[in-house]
């Protein structure tokens, strides 16, 4: 069987209710939209999650069971190993990219330079597994929150060392994501915030944070890497404020420091970390012009730290997909990366491949469902009819720009309260709430 | 004694335990840093809880017991007559601002035109009155969130009329502005936002929503009102999802609309909901150039709704004046206005006096101890000391832009990781938390 | 049509997408699991939500369209006749059920005898109402937290002349559940509960609380009303804290006062408000022998108030159905009362049929579903696997109380960690939530 | 200076702002309200965050400089050697009293035999030690959820062999607590609850729990073991649901099981995950009879996980220490146990004295100021003026059980509204929360 004790995974449809390892509803090249259903959503593994972590949590160590546990005494031999196991399970699983740290596929050192090498010599083994299997990078990143130096930050630290240690580590990581041929390379600001607002000069951190952002990009125009650049927001955690909050204190900060190369690359689990909707924070990026790529998983809205479990509910992922056919694709370059971990009481090898399937079907699912509502217009029409007065008359003046508050008085002075009234119409919310679960019956039984 | 049966209130110092109606540690004329604490703190009273609010909550009616209550059975009558009740009020308690929305004086008529009418009388009223004591008007704004007709929205309805409507009474708003002198104009989006994303069009309610705050201004300089005009962020209620959420939406929606002649009016109940402090509200306000003016009140961080208590939590007191007195003042023109009403069971008469001397007595208290930390520089030492490695060598090139990548590497590539560790400091925050208590105490029990 | 310009609801099925004014789940008369329909759901009507409810908020007036409104000067003129809406509304819902509280449906006298006298005219109307229609009263209630003489607690009031009016009030309502023969009668403790603990008495006011309850049992049975007596749990609204917090707090407080007598009513946006899932109250309720009765509405997680919407998600009411099947019914005389309103913005007469029907179907579909797990012994079979060790051998004597810390130890003490880690299984975590999804496809697809 | 590079800490009181390593209000032989202050305070250290934690957290590795760091290669000599740390540390703070899980002082074996023989030894060198320095245990317990084996629970644990071992590694605990002479014995159930409600067999898992602690308490009448047993209730992290969700919830499960020897251990953070004021918590215990010790930490509202912040701030010690003064003692044998580590920042060795120092100071102020609280009988008076109305009248009938429904109808029967609000008073709520501050300026002002 190879590595890992199970076969490649095959959509076979929705025979019987029991879960086996098969897709029930991810189809890689069945068409929808006019597009294959891979094409819109560009699955990607997570290495941090899928083979590294070892589901511990703050009160409990590691629970997992991995193929490769015990067998390699040497740090360097485990990572040249693992790469083997991770492009097995990316082409048994049958997907097309992969996301990673740089600190995720090689050890440390006791010097950026030491562990350049390290990480120089697994990224020549993925480098031939690339090639081999065709498995593409969709981003890469660099950890600069991991290592105690970054305690207080990478970019944002107080202490210059560790901000030149930064650079030069991510110098690295953008010469990897150069030679991979990455997709998108993705900042997530793990210590970039602050634990307390006393002792912290906000504005001096992200005044750094922003030349660190603009020395990254010079370089990788010097090297000519066109990965798209993006921002991963996160609210709370790991410290008390994040700098990246959500999409919109990530555009504020973007506009603010006249960044116009980076993009969001948004997350369901930090959404609601935030106070959000997954669909909110999409929302709010793709209408910017800044909705980069997309992290797949989900939180529990009653617990109040990051869960990052495989997505599974079919609300949430209808609404990710509506939002993704909408704006034609998950962005210039973007894709699902499955920032998602089994739960610790899922720990068999098994695992890692049934919640895998768990979450692609559930986004299969949400595209059958999100494409249905598009082709019935349910949405545009619902839509189209309550803006409609701004179509013609008064609502166009405001619209192209004619009225002022001059204008708009003259019209509205002498209307009584009861055309006013008239003016407004029910939305029939708990209908339109009704109406998605039916489209999720509806779509999926004729599936 | 007047229309209310209390008198002046004045400054008595500590010499007892005993909650009195006298202030404790507010002390108007006291010169605090070079200015008069009054006009430091600038407080303002709102006409909406202390004049109108009856205590109703949403599943009880009004408790208030009023002076005024059962006297008029004309609305006009009414509103003339609070006023009257509204001025002796400031003169008693002492404060030399106002704030209120053109629904809170005057009743509603059918149509604008002679909803207008009635408003104009009563603003007559209250011109008045500012001249013969010398109040003055902090902001007032325009309730576009109360009747039903913005149940959807107002700038942002999907209803054109609505807009239009709404522009017309904002107009007169701003008439009034100029009329009484108003220092700013304040614009809280009751119902800017969606209560289900799946029937709302985002980007195109907030262009309308940007087109409205151009027409106000294009009209303020018209009638020579200078005004500064602020938006108020809420994160959640009523709306589920409010379009100005916190000062960083605020902030990034001002940018993308290239709206530069607003400010922020931020609120510490606000912040709260938004899941933030009230002090990085401010912070991240004051460092992007926009905090305007302050509402002062409290929340409850274990429940999730806007409590608009008055203020008497010295810690937050603290941190706000501190950052105003880093600042220089609450904003070009801004003041403290206690969006505060007491609770459903101080239903009294004096507890409307009660509630405003417990909340303008933390406010001076924050004032003192914000002060002593300023003379004695205890944040900014902290600060200065923890950011040192940006004044010179590898920093400073970081500072002012000579660094790059390259050069940053060079300088790190060979550091081990003993020296990293090393470069970072240990903050001590417990001993930075605790100190914060202990310059409450030792201030005050000067003071 | 009659009083509404509304046919008859019927079951029509799910031909088309579309969302008309017809069942698309609840087939009343429809035998599943044994049991019609209608007898599993036993729904009812909220007279408050759906008859007064003007669908104010917090921050706005009424917004609804009511077909009384206008209508009637005389408040007993209005609350007469709306029994008359009441019951063409049930009877077109087809509902067999309706619950209120005393203030929903007469106006309040001066006196508690004057108030009686006109509670006692609407009651005359209600019998007569439901001896034509066959609607059987669910519960009635007594609202003791509307009032401001309220303010401070009804049966926890620190004020004993309150105390005394509540009982008296109450005790007319239990004489009027018996006149209607009322399966149930709830108690809502809406002000029972503290603002603030330093002037508070808990026990003292929990123990007041516990001799009322005893005292209304005891007048019950004087009187003959054999209705369940339920407490509705609910954690934070409108007091600070409220006594009946959750199902573990209020079985706590009956324990505590050998209260034998009362069973909960629970609803899921308490559940929420609390920290908890529905589903988790329910099964706390039951498994400890209290679930007496359910309200059937939803909130929003990312919320922090009682939104009471119409239940839609049908996660949710999968859950509480597979709960109440494996429970054998709601409870002794329970049903599933609507305690929800349509949001502001669905204020046509209209939207009261189609809110209700969509919480109906959404309930319809959870029963089906549910059903089919049951009927697959789904989860059955997943809990049996799991807790299987405990049915022999060392698990046995666990269970059957043989076993000591000895003689555990005994067999624990060599056992190495391999064998310990064996004997815990993979909970396959993804895979069961995603099972549901499934489920709800499956099942209704063939519905 | 011994193996901390530190002074004996001593009490310097508040000469200066600056804080340095010596306690400004923690005097322990001072004697108040009758007691000395570390008869009140009962401090103890808690052994795994000042001796294990290396201030991981789930996104960084350990920062943490500790003295005993790379000194021991072999873990017995490790832990050996971390005694005398402890003692040396124990001593030098000036706390009579520690507190450990057996997992935090020794290594674990492969069997539950090899382990128990590992812990003997270091718990030999822990019974000298505290022989020669005096110190307390004031209680220990064991970790039955760290190791992979517990990651469904322990006493909860579906599998029986589970059960089985966590029961065998409770008696050699127990056992140790009988040597040392531990004056309470606490329960942390951190595994037991549940993930996910559909596998989970609530009642069953809680029955096993329940029979757990029997045998436990068995056991330890066995061995004359007299040392009070304590459940530790937390709401949500680290399972979705623990069963001790707070004091409520375990007071309910207590009695549902008739076990009637335990009390509860509270917490600070954890009452705040159960959305409760850690004040509430104590409350709920106390007057309900099972106060039992206390954790003496606090975090973060705004943040939805256990922080375990040292305490610094002064309104939550005063309101603890005013629970503890009215209740006589913190509870029967219980303390003040500083489940609390230094933040992620704060590494270095000196900040674990500054820590506790910090949090030592914190409540001894609280007590200073409760203690004036309860001279001046300021809540007792509030209390008692506001149920005043019980005292005698109808209010004593109320009490003493000679009311029923019908006197108390008849007693209000009458009533015109006018006269029930006259009977309801105001709370001045805001004088009472402002009053506290006053209480903290004024008390500490003269300590």
């Amino acid at each position: 069987m190879g590595l890992w004790d199970i076969d490649k995974i095959e959509y076979v449809g929705r025979d019987n209710i029991e879960q086996g390892l098969g897709f029930r509803y991810y189809d890689a090249d069945k068409v929808v939209a006019g597009k294959k259903m891979k094409d819109w959503l560009r699955f990607g593994v997570a290495y941090w999650h899928t083979f590294d972590a070892e589901l511990v949590d703050p009160f409990g160590v590691g629970t997992a069971h991995r193929p490769w546990a015990g067998k390699y005494s040497d740090p360097m031999d485990l990572a040249l190993a693992k790469v083997d196991y991770a492009f097995e399970f990316f082409t048994k699983l049958g997907v097309e990219y992969f996301c990673f740290h740089d600190r995720d596929i090689a050890p440390e050192g006791d010097t950026l330079r030491e562990t350049n090498a390290m990480l120089d010599k697994v990224v020549d083994k993925i480098e031939e597994n690339m090639k081999a299997t065709g498995v593409k990078l969709l981003w890469n990143t660099s950890s600069l929150f991991t290592n105690p130096r970054f305690v207080s930050g990478a970019s944002t630290s107080p202490y210059a060392d560790i901000y030149a240690y930064s650079a030069g580590q991510l110098k690295h990581s953008l010469e990897i994501a150069k030679r991979l041929g990455a997709e998108n390379y993705v900042f997530w600001g793990g210590r970039e915030g602050y634990e307390n607002i006393w002792n912290t000069q906000m504005k001096r951190e992200q005044e750094h944070m922003a030349k660190f952002f603009s020395m990254c990009h010079d370089y990788a125009k010097e090297i000519g890497l066109d990965a798209q650049f993006l921002i991963e927001p996160k609210a709370k955690e790991p410290t008390t404020h994040q700098y990246d909050f959500d999409a919109a204190t990530a555009i504020a900060f973007l506009k603010t420091y006249g960044i116009d190369f980076m993009k969001l690359n948004l997350e369901g689990n930090h959404a609601n970390l935030a106070g959000h909707t997954y669909q909110h924070e999409i929302r709010t990026a793709r209408e910017a012009g800044y909705l980069g790529s997309l992290d797949a998983n989900q939180g529990d809205k009653l617990l109040g730290w990051d869960l990052d479990e495989f997505p599974t509910d079919l609300y949430e992922t209808v609404a990710v997909m509506w939002e993704v056919l909408d704006e034609g694709s998950i962005g210039p370059k973007g894709g699902l990366n499955f920032d998602a971990k089994p739960r610790r009481t899922s720990f068999y090898e098994e695992d890692l491949f049934r919640a895998h399937i768990a979450g692609m079907d559930a986004f299969a699912a949400g595209l059958l469902i999100a494409d249905k509502m598009h082709q019935d217009k349910f949405i545009e029409n619902l839509q189209a009819e309550r803006y409609s007065s701004y179509d013609s008359g008064i609502g166009a003046t405001i619209e192209n720009g004619t009225a002022t508050l001059a204008t708009l008085e003259e019209y509205a002075l002498d209307k009584p309260q009861a055309e006013l009234i008239a003016a407004t119409k029910s939305d029939h919310l708990e209908c339109v709430k009704g109406t998605i679960g039916n489209y999720m019956i509806e779509t999926l039984a004729k599936a």
